[in-house]
């Protein structure tokens, strides 16, 4: 009897302010990562694209981790189930990173591109949605480390391949 | 309506080599916390206490999450759902004890006694289960922070009055 | 009697594989930082930017501190003074970052770019030292927390006026 | 030509809150460290053995590195030179620990006992100055690996015997 059920972890890392269509985006996203029985792991805060991914996988039934930079689990958005408090600060987005199977970057600021550049160097898929990063990765984009996506059901069927191609 | 799930969360720590009746222990209590309806904590390797009491709580249907010391998901016991992966060996102490709402320590050596020692200072509920640690942490005790249990069902009893003293 | 001799830290970040001229623009960096009489700290490891920097600065009578990934000393540049041992991985990019009173960052990857992203999150003053990073972290760049050198001799002087401005 | 002048360094731990002849033992601790050519390493804030240690370093000509929990130099005791911002809070303790050649240990609480636990677990070597911990580490005194000191000229000694007996 397998016994191993680990779940398939999507990273979904951006920004704490953002713009309306973004949250809209976020919040598709994390429904889509439930409906398709994947835990959706973030940084945990009750704002952005954190808040809105969490609250759109909750409301589908899914899954929710939160990797929090303080000590205090009650500072996490309530959409979070699982309330890993670190107490580290910005060295918690090395965890959040490496705890997923893959990481799709919604549009952010310096702690999000911080996530994506540390998954990057950790060989880490990096599916970036909606977020303009110029042509600052590029050697990651040509080994197909990195790969863009325009709507949220692209990426889900971006780390379906990867997932696929790997024997996920 | 209320959409915040935290769900109590039970550190269990302990030795990753340990008696069989630490073992036997260790599952039971396992069992008992998921049966309470708590998510069960631990260090996440597949050995000693970690392993033993991951498996009570899958056998009775309850969630389990691990904090890792190294960066590879799969380094975990298969009786763990959640996979925290954080790459940073002992520090990741820090984290169980952080995100636990009571930690259960178990028979353990230098790493275990780390975890209870972070815990108190964080001033964590710690609960010895037949863990003799001497005189050492006896200021702890006087204050209640730190208490003893000579089997899984009475650390559960302790877990319940700590939880109803604090509102939880 | 005034007894606290704190040198002004300069954190100088750059990636392990490097070409010539950004090899010997580390060095002169290095030994620049030493004659002002600055701290020169890095990411410790024997190569690229860091193993040049170190060298640099040592070879002018400076004092070198490596923040390690790994857990031993001998791991380290032999030009490196102070060895910190974090066992954190990547995550040690933050402590180079925090520890810093200005951060210079050279050509590099995405860990260099992971440590400037994280720098200017943490509000510190953040120098590129002929490393094009595009438009994407722009908007420090309009508040001057970002700014451009093309020369070593150019990054010193901006790290001055920076030191005089903040009244170090 | 040998470029390698890494030094040995010495972690000095204990408590924050302590007794006068502790204080009155940590500051000779830390000249006797400094007079060796030893760098004095400890977790930088000014109290307690911290505080005592630091000054004694410094008094005689020492260096002095201070590991902080926080992220603001400016909390670091006035006698440390080279001050290492983790923003971790306790899992600097870890770092503490790594860092140094050998530990000694000197009165302190919960945070004191568990960096000399993690201490044990890396398999460092440690020397209890005047602090009593019952025996929960007696597997790590039969080793070797732990062994205690009544005055700090004897935990110097005991340093000496270690660093001799290691080839350093």
């Amino acid at each position: 009897m397998r016994t191993d059920r680990k779940k398939v972890v999507i990273g979904v890392m951006g920004g704490g302010t953002i713009a309306e269509k973004d949250r809209d985006a976020a919040y598709r996203l994390g429904s889509l990562v439930a409906r398709q029985g994947w835990i959706l792991l973030n940084g945990g805060r009750p704002s952005g694209i954190m808040e809105a991914s969490a609250k759109g996988a909750r409301d589908c039934g899914g899954t929710t981790v939160g990797i929090l930079p303080g000590t205090d689990p009650a500072s996490a958005s309530e959409y979070v189930d699982i309330r890993i408090c670190t107490g580290m600060g910005d060295a918690r987005n090395v965890i959040n990173v490496l705890s997923s199977d893959v990481v799709i970057a919604c549009p952010g600021s310096a702690g999000t591109i911080s996530e994506l550049a540390i998954a990057l160097k950790s060989r880490k898929k990096v599916i970036l949605l909606n977020f303009d990063v110029g042509a600052l990765f590029d050697q990651y984009a040509r080994e197909g480390l990195l790969t863009r996506a325009e709507t949220p059901e692209e990426a889900i069927e971006s780390v379906k391949d990867f997932l696929t191609k790997t024997g996920r």
